[in-house]
Order: structure tokens, then C-alpha cells, then sequence
């Protein structure tokens, strides 16, 4: 016990109960300081690391070698605490062996970029480690919240009258709450009763919209049986309700034509939702705004900052357009924690809208981000992202050994030329369809970039290539091109 | 456009652009090492004002008055970009006008507290920006998850063949996943049919259980009025198929009998859940952990190390006693973003587990606190807080003016003298709920503690004092009392 002193100046070097000497131990300035002084030493080498060419996008290594401990990296959870140096080793670790999403060569996600402004604000949201389910503990962050939501709801184009919304982890979830208040605007004694008393109800979306339109339907008791994928009409027995519109696929990037949906939701009295996570970025840009025309007729409207406005995970709205509606969905009236008599406008308390109960602040992150940028930096911002994709686009014409659909995530092939003189035809689709996964393999093992592959419908393995990071410039996509063909052209 | 121009060491003095200057601009370390620091002082500011007693718990205002702009805090979202001068006084405005959650005399909620390593945690994991749903671009943070899942799920008793589970925003998700996943368990065709081909089905769970459980109720399309609450038994027609055990309950932490609860459960075998949310904590002590002898009999366990762990917010757990359960109830074989011809064990992958898509890192800070403190460390941490109860508890029957209830978490009303006299009945009653709002509200007006309150049942407004926050000391238990003398007294 003698040996759990603070024995100098930083760095510390005693062997145990180091958190005891932290704030908020008295005298536990000093201690303090250094630790999180040595710590953000090593989160600005990352950052530095994170955005030059010459470093690895990744350090790859199988999950058996790092659960034996490489270099020493124990994963373990010790009994007795370990020092306070440890604690700065295990960081830099997990760190070095991590993926650095911001490198200007990771293209690998829909969700990418290092933004200094809003991982300072992260870093601020976790030293006020506060909840937004009240404004007695979240004054700043609702209210903050409050701007954002109508700020966008304008952006979308509903009037100062409607609008109601809320940020929430991740899309996903945004367009669970986007069916989930379809279904109580239709039929609102589900909530009390359940769905046995509801009829056999289906939701309508297109073959190439995200996963989560199933999940949900899943969750809430529809059945992904219930999903009618668009183009397969023979269906029976359901009654319509709700249709979600895709604004930006994950895979292709692809815009349904939202005023055509809007035009039969109308005739058909049914919700109509845009899941804008991916496209809704594009709201931001005066020259590509036009792709999500129609947007402004949607019921509800799914929208994640964390894709292409380069928010730090997870920011993501789910905007809804009838006022009041979100609560009345969700709220208990549990009084034992949302009290009516305080002594401010509970009105505020946004936790009765939620159905979370506890609710990290996401909201301040894309407000600081708003603030650093103004809407006009957000639209430069998203501008240069969907610059560099026409960029690619073009190269992938020019260079032999690539072929491409045309959408706006560019998607391609590399066929390596042991290929290129086959017929078309399920032999050569065989041996297409094991390049993407050989190269992302050989690129993941060097770690010099990172980019997703998918197969979807009758198509073999393709590379997608989406642009949300800010640091990437043509260069880096000539050598995204130049590396495929290095790791690929043997194949 | 001239006059966007870095024109100096720190603190910048430019007018606009910029973020333009920050990394991944070219040359930007120097001025984004110089605002990272500016922003690291006024964090550490915070954390060592959080610390002092002598500071604000909060310096409340009304929404109004935040909105109107004080001292120049402008929530506004503005079209041309703000000097990173004005974000840094933006970050300090914010702060200040918010709730110091770590403050020793925060009292107000389940989670509370400042852990330094932890919040290193957080900025570490904003800074590595990634994502939980692949093992491809979150390699050591998928490996620390599954090594904290394991030691929780040993720690709640389970034998090393059995145990699952996952790490989500927060208890009310995690309890909406245990009800999603039992459903699954029993009726396997809910997934893709929905509830119209099922059982009008029933969940059981007690009074004073967390509202969460109605709220899944709701979501599921299970309806609200299929949750039974206990001691209401007069039901017609359901089908029950799910238990709901709580332990530590929202406002009087307390335990329902467990034992007694599985034995029912295996009797008529129905999935039983335990609610640890708030008492899981608890499973660290070897002084306190018999408070939930039992629970390694239940088939799923709600545990959120954000309460009384101390860990930041969030940071919850599901943990389900059937392995490969989570992952078939939620798996919906989206290919196009789970391949299974990547080169490594894609088993690693949890999207597929998860009702999410993305989904935040939260299992990284729970990891560094484990290795800062050890299992050790949290157990007198635990106990710590423990310690703090029974110390008001016995505060409160030495003064005057206190009345209570027995239970882990301390609630107790306040009689101002004017009341004292008064013979109990409904008169006493209706002035005696008023009682706590108005010492809340003149507390939250001064700023120097902050309680929580709630009416219950049949009960007036009481205040609930409950124990997380590690900075707590018998001298804020004592200042807490005195304070809601000196404020209640006139009442």
C-alpha cells in the first residue's frame, strides 16, 4: 500500500491504484493534467498520422493474434489495477492496431473523415457527460437540438408551422420511429392493444433500400414477410400504409423519384417516408440539391449528418412532420421522472418523445460543426465530395480493366487481364465475382487502403466507392485505381 | 477572401474559413494542435471546477432566456462559417450554462460522476471515429466487447458455454431486446409474419418497474395493456410468455425477490429477465452482490455500467443466456453489407446481432476503467456509494423535519415547521407533495445541489437521493440536508 504513491512530475511511474490520484481525489489537479496532457499527445499524433498518405489506412491483424496479445496488448480485465502508464500504452494500442477512418484512403464506409471541430466537440459532450431526456440536465443540448431539427425541417422544405423530430443512434433507428409513428397515426390503439387487433398492414419500398425497412418491421411486430419489395405486385390481403423512398442507396447511391412516390401516397392516403441518411447531405448543396426534389412532401425523413456532413459517429434525425405526433407515439406519462409541476416549461423534457430513455448528446457535435462551417461550408463540403466521385468516374473510363454501371456511389469491376478475354457468362461471373474479396483481402493485409465490395442481386462482387471524407483528393483516388491493379493484376 | 489567412501562433485572430486551416488541410498541425489545447484547457477547467465544491452545480436559466441570447451566446445556425475564436467561446458558453454532472452534490440521477479514464475513453473513441457493426473497421473495439461481455456474463453467474450479448444506447434498449428477443424464443415466425399470427401474448412485471417495459410493449406492437403489472391478476385470455424481475428499482432501488421469480418462471417455463439496469452495479461487491442471488437463473440481463459504475454516458448491456439467439432473431442476411467471403472470421461481425446498423463504441470506456481500476476498483466503488446511503440514512433519522421510507435508494420527504403540526390526511398531503418542486426549483435557481423528486403510487412528492457519483462525500450528504432546510424551512 506504502507503493501507491504519486512519486514526481509526469509522466507517473507508480505501480498501482493510479484513478485513486485522479480528480476528483483532493490534490488530484496535477495528476490530472498530465494524464489527459499525455493522452491528448497521443490522440494529436493520431490525428497527424490519420491524415498523411504515407501512413497505413489499417495494421491489420486476425482476431486470434490480437486475443493472444501482440506486443504485449493484454485485452484481459485485471483484478487489481493497472498504472497509469499502462493506461497510455493501452490507448496508443488500441489506437495503432484500429482502422483509421479519417486517412484520406478509406473509402470503405458510408461514415468517414476525421473533423477536428466535431471530435472537439465530442470531446466536450464526454467531459459534460450529460442525458437528453430532460432540460433540467441538458439546458444547452435541447435547445441546441431544437435549433438543428428546425433548421432542417426548413432545409427540407416544411413550413415554420410543421415539423417535429429528434436525434437518435443512427439511421437505422430513424426509420424504426418513422414506421413505428405511421403505424400509431393510422391505427393509435396499437400502443395499448397490439397488433392482434390491427389488420394484416404492409409497408411498400424499393429492392435496393436499406436493410433497416426489414429489421423494423421485424422489431414492431409487422413481419418482414410484410415488406412488399417494389416490382413484386402479387400481394395479397394487405392494407398499405407505408412507403419508404430511398434518397441515396447504400449500394448505388440511387434517388428514387420522390415526387412520383409522393403523387400515389397522396391518391392513397399512405405515409410517405424519404430515408434521406445517405442523399440527405445533398440538401446542403445548392448544385445537388435538385436529386432529392419532391423531399418536402414526405411525411417523415430520415437524415444522418454522419454520412456525407462528415459528423463524428453517431448523429443521425428522424424528422417528422405532423407537430406532436412522436410524443403521443411514445410518451408513458411516467411522472416519476418527467414531473409536470417543475418549475421550468417541461415541455423541454424531450424524454416522453424518445424511445430511448437515456440519450447521449448527439446534437452538439453538427451544431459546433454548423457553427465552424455555416450552411455555405457544408455545401462546399459536400460539393467536393460528389466532385471527387465524378473524378473517378471519369478515370474509370479511360483505364482498361474497369467496368461501371452508372449511379452516383461510383461502383465498378476489376477484371485483371487473365480475364478480359473471356465470354461473357456464368465462368467468367465465377472467377469475377472472388477478385473484389482477393483484393480487399491482399489491401487489408498491406493496410495501404480501404474500400467495400458487395455482390447485389444477379451482380458478382463489385467495389463501391463512396466519398464522405474531406481529406480525400484526386490523388488518393488515382491511387485507389493504381493499387487494385497492383494487388489484382496476378489474378 | 484575402483575409482568410492564418496569421499567426495561437490564439487565432483570423475572421472566417477556418476549419479551412485545420487538419487534413495541408500544413494544418500547428493550428490544429493550437486549438485542440485551447479546447483541452477549457475541458480541464471544467473538470477541475466540477470538482470543487465550492462551484455551481448549475447556473440555471429558462429556455427563453438561453434562446434570447445571453452575453452573446448565440445558438443560431449561421450561413457563413465563425472564427475558431468564437468556437472556443462557444464551447466555454456551453459548458456554462450547463449541469456540472460530476459535481460532488449532483445527486439528481441514476448516472453521475466525472471518471477521468473514462472520459479519456470517450475522446479516445471520438477520435478513432469508427463504427461497432463490422470487425473490419473495428477490430480491437469488437475483441474488448466480447472480452466485457464475457466477464459480465461470468460475473452474473453463467457457465462459460452459455452467454451472449451486446452492447446498445442505453437500458431501455436493452430491456426492449430482451422482451424482442424472448418473443423471438418462443415464436420463432414473428420475425417474418408478425404478431397477427400469434397469441394474444402477456408480460409480467411489478408496479414500480422501469417504464421501459410498457415502452418495448408499445414498439413491439404488443400493447400496453398486455404488460401485467403485478398484483393486478384478474386477466383474461393472454398467453404469458415473459417475466420482467427488477433489480434496483427507478426510485427506491429496490430488489425483487429473484429466486422466487425462476422458480415460478421454470415452473411454468416462461422467459425471465432481469432488469439490473441501476443494481447491477452491485454484482462487483462481495459485500452487496447477495442483494441479487438468483439472477445467474435468468435467460436475459439488462446491465448499464453508466449508473452506478461511473462509467460515461452511454454504456448499457444486454446480456442473453442462449448463445446464437441475438444473432437469429435479428439477422436479415443483408449481404451487400455483411459479406461472408471476407478474409477473417466474420463471426466477429456483430451487425447482424444488433437492432442497430451502426452503432456507437461504448464497450471501450467500460475497458480502460476496468484496467484503470480493476474488478477490484469497482468494488469499492461500489461500496463507496453503498457507504454514502447509509450514511444519509442515518443522517435523516437523527434530524427533525425528515421522513422515510426503507430503501436502497433514499427517499425522503421534507416537513417544513408550518407542516410539522398538521394531522396527516389529504390537506397535509396536497401541501406536502408541494414541498419538493419548490425547494427544487429555488435549488435549481441557486445552483448549489441538485435531487431528484417524484411522486409515487399513492405517495406525494419525495425527494430520492441516490449514490453513483464517486466524488460524494459525507460532507455533501451533510451540505444536501442543510441546504434543504435553509430553502424549505419558509414553506
Amino acid at each position: 500500500k506504502s507503493m501507491c504513491k504519486y512519486t514526481g512530475s509526469f509522466p507517473v511511474s507508480f505501480v498501482c491504484c493510479a484513478t485513486a490520484y485522479l480528480l476528483p481525489a483532493s490534490s488530484g489537479e496535477e495528476i490530472t493534467r498530465g494524464f489527459l496532457q499525455e493522452l491528448v499527445n497521443i490522440l494529436f499524433t493520431y490525428i497527424c498520422k490519420s491524415s498523411q498518405r504515407s501512413s497505413k489506412v489499417l495494421d491489420f491483424h486476425h482476431p486470434h493474434q490480437l486475443k493472444e496479445g501482440l506486443d504485449g496488448f493484454n485485452l484481459n480485465l485485471p483484478d487489481q489495477p493497472e498504472t497509469l502508464e499502462q493506461i497510455l500504452v493501452d490507448c496508443r494500442d488500441t489506437l495503432k492496431y484500429g482502422v483509421s477512418t479519417g486517412h484520406p484512403r478509406f473509402f470503405n464506409q458510408l461514415s468517414s473523415g476525421l473533423d477536428v471541430i466535431g471530435t472537439a466537440a465530442e470531446w466536450l459532450i464526454s467531459t459534460a457527460n450529460t442525458n437528453m431526456f430532460t432540460y433540467e440536465v441538458s439546458p444547452v443540448f435541447i435547445l441546441m437540438e431544437e435549433v438543428l431539427l428546425r433548421k432542417m425541417q426548413s432545409i427540407v422544405g416544411w413550413s415554420s408551422g410543421e415539423g417535429d423530430g429528434i436525434f437518435c443512434p443512427g439511421g437505422t433507428i430513424s426509420n424504426l420511429y418513422s414506421i413505428l409513428v405511421a403505424r400509431y397515426h393510422f391505427y393509435p390503439e396499437v400502443k395499448t392493444r397490439g397488433m392482434g387487433v390491427l389488420p394484416q398492414l404492409g409497408i411498400f419500398t424499393s429492392e435496393h433500400s436499406h436493410y433497416s425497412v426489414k429489421k423494423s418491421a421485424a422489431v414492431l411486430g409487422l413481419g418482414t414477410e410484410n415488406v412488399v419489395v417494389v416490382k413484386c405486385d402479387e400481394r395479397w390481403g394487405l392494407v398499405p400504409f407505408y412507403v419508404n423512398a430511398t434518397a441515396g442507396t447504400t449500394v448505388y447511391g440511387a434517388f428514387d423519384p420522390l415526387d412520383a412516390i409522393a403523387d400515389i401516397c397522396h391518391r392513397h392516403s399512405l405515409w410517405m417516408h424519404v430515408d434521406a441518411a445517405w442523399g440527405g447531405g445533398l440538401l446542403m448543396s445548392d448544385r445537388h440539391r435538385m436529386k432529392l426534389q419532391g423531399i418536402e412532401r414526405a411525411w417523415s425523413v430520415t437524415w444522418n449528418p454522419h454520412k456525407m456532413m462528415g459528423v463524428p459517429l453517431q448523429c443521425s434525425a428522424i424528422l417528422v412532420k405532423k407537430r406532436g405526433l412522436l410524443r403521443q407515439c411514445n410518451e408513458l406519462g411516467a411522472e416519476y421522472l418527467f414531473q409536470a409541476d417543475k418549475h421550468y416549461d417541461v415541455s423541454y423534457d424531450t424524454g416522453d418523445k424518445s424511445i430511448q430513455c437515456g440519450r447521449h448528446v448527439d446534437a452538439f457535435k453538427l451544431w459546433l460543426m454548423w457553427k465552424a462551417k455555416g450552411s455555405q461550408g457544408f455545401g462546399a463540403q459536400v460539393d467536393k465530395c460528389l466532385e471527387n466521385a465524378e473524378y473517378l468516374y471519369d478515370q474509370l473510363q479511360r483505364r482498361t480493366g474497369f467496368e461501371l454501371p452508372e449511379h452516383s456511389n461510383v461502383c465498378f469491376w476489376y477484371t485483371p487481364p487473365s480475364l478480359r478475354g473471356l465470354p461473357l457468362g456464368p465462368d467468367r461471373d465465377t472467377r469475377l465475382h472472388q477478385v473484389a474479396p482477393q483484393i480487399k483481402g491482399r489491401m487489408m493485409e498491406k493496410g495501404s487502403v480501404l474500400i467495400g465490395y458487395q455482390p447485389l442481386g444477379a451482380k458478382v462482387n463489385f467495389f463501391r466507392c463512396v466519398f464522405s471524407n474531406p481529406a480525400t483528393q484526386q490523388e488518393d483516388i488515382d491511387f485507389l485505381l493504381d493499387e487494385i491493379i497492383r494487388l489484382g493484376h496476378d489474378l
